[in-house]
């Protein structure tokens, strides 16, 4: 080797750990402002306790837009606006309740059932349905049963999310289909609704709520779903042999699609302003929740992103774009509305991260990348570690609301919290502002805050 | 290079792997029981909502070390057999209450302090002590007033947890030395009593209960933690000039020190017994709390560590012990008796893994040992990835309860789960059952028993 060559690695070395230092002072800052300043606990408290459920077309949507560019504006952003969406308009409505009536010989009981609407449902009307539940545990088990066992019947779908995977989320994804897809499948064999069992990893007494959709070829019946608790007892009783009728009132309905906002905040960069950085979250929720992991700390975290890059003065050379999305819980029209901008003024999209899996203590990034960016970002792990962040994964698919932006040739990222606890309150009434702990929000946002500035000072090529 | 000695590498990686895919096997069939089959969550229930707090030397304590030889039994261990201890016995006693009332000029309000006697500290007696309040934020201030600043006052040690530590156990360790050192400092100086900011995390209404030593050569005043919140706001009313008069009553009593025990279940080597891996956690708590994270969620996994051992036939090579200590938190009577029987019986300690961090989900392990013997554990990390636990960090010094096995040539061994959230709880009556997530507790279960089961299949040397 020559001497040259080894003395310009030994810079090269020091200039690179020069770097590493000053990048993890940094952060150091950016944790430290958002330890003993930051706003993101207050504005959630604010979005829950004051606004609260925002269900995509609802009044109290429009509330949380406003609040949202209140927000933006206080954090400092350089511009902020609205940027219009059309977003599927479902309104739960009230009064919805249902019960279950088992015999066995001369026993017999009638319960009520802890149930909530699924969301895009039709509702039963006023009158409501019922009839005999027959229970299946898959679609293997449905397709079995076929028209012959099916027709007149309220098909109740038990597949329990499985406790063996690590991942509460994966559990979820493998769960999910039955609710998504199950009411349309149920409805082709003659079923008159469906019960499915809630998404949840504990067994509580709360409906979870949560989309289904019933595509074009098959007829729209009422689907709910019922508590794990509730799901569980009437299982039992149809494995004794017992006959069970059930039935159920709601008083939903699809309006027709309606105007609604994204939420923007925007700092400009100041060397290459044209490539831009997404950070965001989605302010709608289920009508049922005050929607704080879901996804109120996303929103919250991504508003403190920009305001603690603004705060402490770090001058990022790349635009940064704090995002509050509307209508990802049913149909991610504001998702849909970003992309389509984007397109149409031809914008740069170099990366575009999500929190939307909780306001949990954060454990890594889910990265949707080529070799080349994945490694660029990975390199960066170390500056992350102190903060909790200890991994990097790649996946395929990104989160909804920067999924589209794949297209445009953006890095997706989302924020990967702990998983363990997520399912036992996700989209039910327990998803209240009390359930989130302030340094495990502060600290999401303090790794959303680095790996953002990170990007923003060296892009990704 | 030779052929043959290629060959060996590559025969040597191979049996290498082979073990990983074992050892992997193992651990996920250990996952898969005790998420789908585990006891920690029902017997954690039962400890906190059927027996409740369990001070040492309390009826209380008493009923947990029953519980405790049942709960050893029903795991499964070969023999289950109860080791006596001396403990402290500070009987906290019922109705103490405390006030403050401030002054400026023509303004005056009196308000009720929330507050809990400090753990082995004296009672003020029926009568109660009162007096002028003196803020101080660290010895120095204290220091600076001396006698003449102090005499016949109240002392105010108003030192918050620092929030900009990641690791909020090392906001802890930094802020503790005031209660456990400062009513002894403040004493010396002829202070009356002296009210602690409780070490809190957050700003919450409770007070947070704890350990205080006076030592030998200071007079013994009687010692409080005031909410958080209360503290915020004698401090405010003091910062604003206010003259502020304080008082309180407590009826702690310090009785004679009184037996009580460890619980000890155990299964016997099937090739080595005579080398002892201990997995533990401590059964007493504070008397304001269930302690369920502090330590229930400690002792329940240490059972369960020896219920999935047994359950799944995993036959180790060496002794495995689960002990429940008595007495971690105002005295380590039973870590000092259990070091003890271990010198007296010459017994020989490889390895004593404690959990008293929290039923959080499990983050990381921390290990006191050499450089060879955690170079070994180090290499089993990639094992216990996919249940969460992503490092090993070097400490000093071991967990309370079996820090006295180093000496015995143990390495010692400490859970670290995520940290965000237990000091908005520890030691305060918000520490319940309720606090706890199922997943998160078995997550810790796991990662220990995988743990134990590596060093008792392939030991340490």
């Amino acid at each position: 080797m020559k001497p040259g060559l080894l003395l310009s690695m030994v810079l090269s070395l020091s200039i690179h750990a020069g770097a590493f230092n000053d990048d993890s002072l940094t952060i150091r800052s950016i944790a430290n402002e958002v330890f003993t300043s930051g706003s993101a606990y207050r504005n959630l408290e604010y979005l829950c306790k004051h606004i609260g459920p925002r269900l995509s077309g609802s009044a109290n949507a429009g509330k949380a837009v406003a609040w949202g560019m209140k927000a933006m504006k206080e954090a400092g952003a350089d511009t902020v606006y609205l940027q219009p969406c059309m977003v599927m308009h479902w309104v739960h409505g009230s009064k919805e309740s249902g019960w279950m009536v088992m015999k066995n010989g001369s026993d017999s009981k009638k319960f009520a059932l802890q149930l909530t609407a699924l969301g895009n449902s039709v509702g039963t009307g006023p009158q409501g349905i019922s009839g005999p539940v027959v229970e299946v545990k898959n679609f293997d088990e449905l397709d079995k049963l076929g028209e012959a066992g099916v027709k007149g019947k309220i098909v109740f779908l038990n597949y329990p999310m499985n406790p063996l995977f690590v991942s509460t989320f994966d559990a979820y994804e493998d769960a999910a289909k039955y609710r998504v897809r199950g009411p349309a499948k149920a409805a082709k064999y003659g079923a008159v609704g469906v019960m499915v069992r809630s998404l949840a990893s504990n067994e509580d007494t709360h409906p979870h709520a949560g989309v289904t959709f019933y595509g074009n070829t098959s007829p729209k019946i009422p689907a709910v779903a019922i508590s794990t608790y509730d799901a569980n007892r009437l299982s039992s009783y149809l494995s004794q042999g017992s006959e069970v009728v059930a039935g159920f009132i709601t008083n939903c309905v699809m309006e027709k699609d309606t105007l609604s906002y994204n939420v923007i905040g925007e700092i400009r960069g100041s060397e290459k302003p044209e490539e831009i950085i997404t950070v965001g979250g989605h302010l709608d929720s289920w009508d049922l929740a005050e929607g704080a992991q879901d996804d109120g700390a996303g929103c919250v975290q991504s508003i403190e992103v920009l305001r603690v890059i603004k705060q402490n003065r770090l001058n990022p050379k790349r635009t940064i774009r704090a995002v509050l999305f509307m209508n990802e819980e049913n149909g991610a029209g504001g998702a849909k509305a970003y992309y389509d901008s984007a397109v149409s003024k031809k914008e740069k999209h170099i990366f575009a991260l999500e929190s939307d899996a909780g306001g949990y203590t954060p454990r890594g990034f889910r990265i949707t990348a080529g070799e080349k960016p994945f490694a660029r970002l990975e390199k960066w792990v170390p500056l992350l570690k102190p903060y909790g962040v200890y991994y990097l994964r790649k996946t395929t698919e990104g989160d909804v609301d920067v999924s589209f932006l794949e297209k445009a040739g953006a890095v997706l990222a989302g924020l990967e919290p702990d998983s363990q606890r997520y399912f036992d309150m996700h989209h039910s009434e327990t998803d209240v502002f009390e359930g989130v702990s302030k340094r495990e929000l502060e600290l999401g946002a303090i790794n959303m805050a680095a790996l953002v500035w990170l990007v923003s000072n060296y892009g990704l090529n």
